[in-house]
């Protein structure tokens, strides 16, 4: 009888998942080989790999709003549904040729993708990934477009940028079979990626065909979009981009945005009162990710290649570069616990995933991981603008 | 064998508690019976009811990194440690004679407890609730103070206020064994309660003994102790106070902070570039919490008896009272779901926990709770200042 009971339990936790609290797990993509892992940061531990993810460059993810599942957005159109408590896949379909991140609106039972190939956003049930919604992005002359930085923003909407026709898209999803789109057209040149305030009122989209950004107050859409940082490369010869930059650092101070430019070798920092630049902050080479702290007090910033092998510290009150980190070749991202108290770097031609001390800035820890990129704790399953 | 396997299986579940993400649960404390209720509110529904938990007037808690523990915090100096998925108490210890609340260290290690009566803060093992450190809170001339305002702040530190010693006191904790304390002296008279900024950057404790706010920048503890709206009452009668405000309200949106008057029928608004009063907002009665949302659009408020049977909600832009509810008699909490689509109210003498949606205002939801008063969502795990 003990025996079977033994047996049976572990049936139970291999088939249900394990008793667990989800609070301090998270997913590392494992870009090479299709995989993820599963780890938790109280001991800075692996707990499961999940393999059969299909191409995972570029991978992102959102959670459930319970955070025990990760909908994985794919390269490859793939959305796939894991579960952290069982370490299994419970759910695949492939969506669309070629998608770029996806999205889950405020009440959890909406999961939108932002595709490239054949471009618009679909929307699917979180439960069981049925469609439900079908939004083409289509410009004015009825070219579709590219869409690019999707998050949620708050009352059940989903905002998103469409790269190939400069437009901007709020989109209220209320009732998913009827979505009200709201469209702001003329927003810039081809915005390439966005990100979303803490609050999830204000929508800053990068242009890759022009210098600056494009601003919008979501709490005040009828003021349409604002350029801002019109002028930041202005009469300067550009470099190559080596990689875009990415924008979903949400490196926002109470006071300031920190962000990176494209092709240069800076941070720009911006005053959230009037948006108008107050410093560019010179950085080692070609910034990637600017993400600020929880506690916004630093922000760290990673470089595209052949660069990528190190990290920066930005103090945010004096607006200089602290200290410089060299966790290894190919730092691809930086993800810090829910409360700030460490980082957490991919470092993939380590196959290591290195974690950091943000207050000693030394390291703490070390989990091995396969050409890691993306890494997602489950705390991003109670925020908005993601 | 079949049957053997269910029985064990059944075991395995009420032992060690059931699979399932606790991200979307909560607790519900019932001050009446020494009981709380877990809940999650995806479907809006009653997990469990735990009980033993002595004197739960006044109680509130905080959760554990992963999110399935609860420290709740009893006014006997009960601090018990309750599992949310088996729905059992693991630990339950007496601390002190009397206490006002806790806070769980940054890396989740440490649980501080804030004490009235013999004052002063304690410090355990969030592990096994062992005593690690013990901090008289005695006042220049030796005098024992009451501890209010207990929150924690980035670097491992615990903030608090001294309500008989007029001072407020940052811990570092780094080493338990050796706190290190820095003290701001003569921050106002009676500090009664305190919030924190959502990036535990700012400090602001209520002052019952004169009018006005203390505040610390704790990114620049050597500029001291601000006093801000030290004349919102001044040459005016003071009304009878029925019950303090609670400060605890985090009702700080990018630009304003919103806080309860304390005895007169107003939310006063700061402006947080210059901690200048921007305008007081006439309510209903005395406000007991005023809340923002987690986008910061509106701000809820709740009323001192006999007024409390009311709920009135602010437009944060227009800084205007938009909607009064009426949930029913005893409104003693508000909670909002971490992405803001819902808030739950308690109501008390109703034995009702009521549910709205933020964007339509209307009740969507029900739970039955016997006397319920603070409401604790599981997102708290992952935030800095409580």
């Amino acid at each position: 009888m003990k025996r079977e009971m033994a047996v049976a339990a572990l049936l139970v936790l291999s088939g249900c998942g394990s008793v667990r609290g989800v609070g301090d797990m998270g997913v590392v993509i494992e870009r090479a080989t299709g995989s993820v892992e599963v780890v938790e940061s109280t001991g800075g531990t692996v707990l499961a790999r999940v393999e059969g993810l299909g191409d995972m460059s570029h991978a992102s993810l959102v959670y459930s709003r319970d955070a025990r599942y990760a909908f994985v957005f794919g390269r490859d159109g793939g959305l796939t549904k894991v579960d952290l408590l069982s370490g299994q896949i419970v759910n695949r379909i492939i969506q669309a040729g070629n998608s770029i991140g996806g999205s889950i609106s405020q009440d959890g039972r909406l999961v939108a993708v932002a595709n490239y190939e054949p471009g618009g956003v679909k929307i699917f049930d979180a439960q069981t990934l049925e469609l439900v919604a079908d939004i083409p992005a289509l410009s004015a002359s009825g070219k579709p477009s590219k869409v690019v930085g999707l998050a949620d923003v708050p009352g059940q909407k989903f905002v998103f940028s469409l790269f190939d026709a400069d437009e901007i898209w709020l989109a209220d999803v209320q009732d998913p079979a009827k979505p009200v789109i709201r469209k702001f057209t003329d927003v810039g040149s081809k915005p390439y990626d966005a990100l979303v305030s803490q609050n999830g009122r204000y929508y800053i989209a990068g242009l890759f065909g022009e210098d600056g950004f494009a601003l919008v107050d979501l709490w005040k859409p009828d003021a349409g979009v604002k350029r801002i940082l019109p002028d930041y490369g202005r009469g300067e010869k550009r470099q190559s981009v080596f990689k875009m930059p990415h924008l979903r650092g949400w490196a926002l101070t109470d006071e300031y945005a920190f962000l990176p430019a494209m092709g240069r070798h800076e941070v720009l920092v911006v005053n959230r009162s009037d948006w108008k630049e107050v410093k560019r902050i010179p950085v080692h080479s070609q910034p990637v990710f600017a993400m600020a702290q929880p506690d916004g007090r630093q922000v760290w910033v990673n470089f595209a290649h052949p660069e990528s092998g190190k990290v920066q510290v930005i103090d945010t009150m004096t607006m200089k570069v602290v200290k410089t980190l060299s966790p290894g070749p190919g730092v691809m991202h930086m993800e810090f616990t829910p409360r700030g108290e460490q980082a957490w770097l991919s470092v993939r031609d380590l196959d290591r995933v290195e974690v950091y001390s943000t207050r000693s800035l030394e390291r703490v820890g070390s989990l091995s991981a396969r050409k890691p990129s993306g890494i997602f704790f489950t705390s991003r399953a109670h925020r908005i603008g993601l």
